[in-house]
């Protein structure tokens, strides 16, 4: 295979411009603020597809097309890549096959669907359904289209550092989400090329770490397993050709963990009114992390995508109510009589707390007989409000335990 | 005082330019294929502050900097209107005091001390708080910044028509959110003025429907009671100015329901990966509500804010998802024995169904004494997936009573 050349980039942008978004680049007031610099954020979660794999899918399935022998496509994939493979086959007019491991979400396989793919479902996780497509791929002479390790997937990845570069000519960092590498392997490329100036800073997550390895220890390395929230970025083994370049091309690569990239989630999502995929908020954390080294430097953060399941969002927000003490748990006790949790319940709306949970304990062992536990759970403004509320509960004799 | 002219809007643009964002304008996929014809959302969520607000805000407080000889604002909000005078406030180097009702919630009040406001709190409710917050600006010799009825301020909102007719000059509809009319009043001014072909249509909530019926009974008519979700447009009485402007440009004005709005901003959130608040959401709830009206043509959806408490996201998130069938809900029977909640558990758990909660009911009239109700609630891909648990259940001999 010929190397990625920059004229592979050029033909990459001619050939995807007009048929997806040139996505946003915009200056965040609120993360410039907590990280004492300028923050910009590339916004492509806003991509057709809510994530940057159509550019890569496009550019290598415009290839397929071009040579003219070859009309069926074939991907293995339970996340965007297979909605990337398949938006691209339908703008091209190829058949596209998604094989799809048994346990992913009925949602996502009507997505994919809906961009007019045939998803066959196989094996019990990613490794045996991607087993399953190479055979597929043999039985239904399809070309199979890797997710990351190839050339002209990499080539497209890479038009993000084009748009970039024409946004914010006096770009000094990049942080780039890093998984298989196929998108770090490609913006590195090209920014290096054009101006070798502008520092590349990889962002893995600390349960799925092997570019991280395979970077510092020079050499390609494996994970045996992978265990994180940003399921985009979850790769056990990274691309051979795209490690070769990164190891090239890109000046670092740090890791974050769970924890960082749901507060940059829940930010993105209240102060940037931004939905972003754990995957593409990992650029953001990694920014955040180490602060002293962007002092003075123009920042940007690539958002990859904005595909996140709205039960996990669920989860996600509630867990940020939690820790931000808006959630008041307790319990006190009552006397078992008829009027008791009318009492309980007055002051605590009169303290303008909503109850959102109320249970009864009858049973315990240091319990008098003629009482009650009773648990209560309610929204409060904050850590504050919280204690106002129980401080007027323990005012009208009330006995609070915090749980 | 005299009447508002295209010569007040030219000045705010250039007043609000290079201060404000200018705000993207982009197609929805989603949504042109919901209402059958070309959507384009206006994200003015993205704006500064969160917000429309800030731009009447902005070109009042120019004016009143020009003037030269007033140096304190005052405006009664617990809203956008509150973030966006203390904001332009802080730019144009002038003292605003914000007057908030005592209910106000302390991430509100901090978030508008954050722009260097002094927040005052007063009164029960919105009224109240406008009416002390009158005998205040006397006190302190402060200008009262009304948050629409005024002619600054509604050419402020009106430069998002500018914006609108220049990103997409052949726009045929522009749906926008409306409550006191500022917004509403200034744009229909403007792209009527510029060109009479294009439509405005406002949309109200339901519950707060006060400009709708004065719009069709040609006089001011004031809702004794507001009730919806959209607290941003959520006025009991309109302006005078901004309902004379109103009847005389706009061309209709429909409601839509709360389950409308909520709806809108699920779909906006998954699809459109952005957090858009209730009243902002109005304007699409409005355009899909009607779609023969407005078939083969050019529409905009004014997405006017992005200010909605995370709590509240979390709701409307957990009833989306149950609506969708993504909660699961049953009762079943137990023997009331050591080891049945693990059997029942063990088939849930394989037909990869997450349980989230679990409750006992051991004091139910219709049980037998060696028996125990059992309520569950999973979350599952949808309803299809629950019904195969469901079946899965009932093959191993457990009764299901769904809930």
């Amino acid at each position: 295979m010929s190397e990625l050349t920059l004229n592979d980039m050029e033909n990459a942008v001619t050939r995807l411009s007009g048929v997806l978004h040139k996505t946003p680049l915009q200056r965040s007031d609120t993360f410039s603020k907590t990280a004492g610099t300028d923050i910009y954020l590339k916004y492509e979660n806003q991509q057709k597809t809510g994530s940057f794999k159509i550019r890569g899918a496009y550019n290598k399935l415009w290839e397929i097309k071009q040579s003219g022998n070859i009309t069926n496509v074939l991907a293995a994939s339970a996340g965007n890549h297979a909605q990337g493979v398949a938006y691209a086959a339908t703008v091209l007019d190829l058949n596209a096959t998604i094989v799809m491991p048994k346990s992913t979400p009925i949602a996502k396989i009507k997505a994919t669907e809906g961009y007019n793919a045939e998803v066959v479902l196989s094996g019990d996780c990613y490794d045996s359904a991607c087993k399953f497509a190479l055979e597929l791929a043999k039985e239904r002479n399809a070309e199979f289209i890797h997710p990351f390790d190839d050339k002209s997937v990499i080539a497209g990845q890479g038009t993000i550092g084009y748009e970039i570069l024409k946004d914010l000519p006096g770009v000094d960092v990049v942080f780039v989400p890093a998984g298989g590498g196929g998108l770090l392997s490609g913006i590195s490329f090209f920014l290096k090329s054009i101006n070798p100036r502008i520092r590349i800073v990889g962002v893995q997550s600390e349960g799925a770490d092997a570019i991280y390895h395979s970077f510092k220890e020079k050499k390609l390395v494996s994970s045996d397993k992978v265990c994180t929230i940003a399921d985009g970025i979850a790769v056990r083994t990274p691309g051979t050709l795209t490690t070769e370049i990164i190891s090239k091309y890109t000046d670092d690569i740090i890791t974050v963990n769970d924890n960082e990239i749901s507060s940059a989630i829940l930010t993105l999502l209240e102060r940037c009114k931004q939905l972003v995929e754990p995957a593409g908020a990992a650029s953001i954390a990694g920014a955040l992390k180490y602060p002293d080294k962007i002092k003075g430097q123009r920042c940007v953060c690539l958002l990859s995508g904005g595909n996140i399941d709205m039960g996990f969002v669920h989860k996600l927000i509630d867990l940020g109510l939690a820790a931000r003490g808006r959630k008041l748990k307790f319990k006190t006790v009552l006397t078992d009589v008829p009027g008791s949790l009318e009492k309980v319940s007055k002051i605590i709306g009169e303290s303008f707390a909503n109850i959102v949970r109320i249970q009864y304990d009858r049973t315990s062992a240091d319990l008098n007989p003629q009482d009650v536990f009773l648990h209560i759970t309610c929204e409060v403004s904050d850590n504050e409000h919280g204690k106002k509320v129980c401080k007027n509960l323990e005012n009208s004799g009330y006995r609070i335990i915090t749980e």
